[in-house]
């Protein structure tokens, strides 16, 4: 059930891939998937194996007001990868780093799970909205890089609290600012 | 040769490895690895893979004047790798994520070749420089991890200018801007 989780999401996306397609490509009947994960939210983060479940610890992110949710956000992101959940999520994006289909997984992961909720409590377009979660991204990914796998300092060892001011600016403009905002080309 | 200037490298960084050393360890003599390689630069390069050379590049960023070198930058990490070199850098990033010495190993090329000659241009002091360096690393590395390794839409498949005008103020930010720079703990 589960390798048969792992493709249908890494091939059709968090949206695309339903319980019913997945029982039957497993070859077992969809109520048996439901007995044993409950909803395709908890199946989908069996089948990325992951670390930390983001019901635990998004909702006070998005308790934050508009104006200070880069800082939450980033505080969020720092607050994970420094508890207890990091060789969990180290392993899961050397995954993705090494394979497509796991690359696949973690960017649904972090895009349905994460980003899309964040940006989901502010109102604007569809296409703002992926274009403004891209950005955060970018911005969110390239920090764990830098501090916990390439280690580069100072930011390898600056206090958390140091990272947020630095960082979280850059965020609020990804998420409210004003931006020039990437779209797919035509 | 190689394997010594790899060791040397990721142990004691760009500056910390010397020629002597590394041919000591070699079993050779010094003479003979300026013979091979020329400067210790060269060395680097080799030992590192590197798929593409910084002097190739870099002049053209260092000549944009300051308030530009944000532009000039994230254009030329997009003309890079949009280029030939992609395979080679991917390559290079996925064993950083996999091996300890090969992430210390693109630590100091990015580090010693790339960011800190950029920064190198710009007068300040040297802990500013360091701290500057990282974060416009930060947003660097993880520009290319979503665009070219997660390919995350609509980042993947904007066109460079749209990336460009959406990046480039974060790190003119990080390079002359107003920040709060993350420090090492006392």
């Amino acid at each position: 059930m589960l390798a048969a989780a792992r493709a249908a999401f890494a091939e059709r996306g968090y949206d695309g891939a339903s319980i019913r397609a997945i029982a039957t490509a497993a070859g077992v009947d969809p109520a048996l998937v439901h007995h044993y994960f409950g909803t395709k939210d908890a199946l989908f983060l069996a089948a990325v194996e992951a670390p930390a479940d983001p019901d635990e610890f998004l909702p006070r992110v998005l308790a934050a007001p508009p104006e200070a949710l880069g800082a939450a956000v980033v505080g969020m992101v720092l607050h994970v990868w420094d508890g207890p959940a990091r060789p969990g999520i180290l392993a899961l994006v050397r995954s993705a780093v090494n394979h497509e289909w796991s690359a696949r997984l973690l960017r649904e992961f972090v895009l349905a799970k994460i980003i899309r909720r964040v940006i989901g409590s502010l109102d604007m377009p569809v296409a703002e909205r992926e274009a403004r979660g891209a950005l955060v991204a970018s911005q969110l990914v390239g920090l764990v890089m830098t501090r916990y796998v390439l280690r580069l300092e100072p930011l390898a060892s600056a206090r958390p609290d140091d990272v947020v001011a630095a960082i979280a600016p850059t965020v609020q403009r990804y998420l409210t600012g004003d931006v020039a905002l990437p779209g797919r080309p035509d």
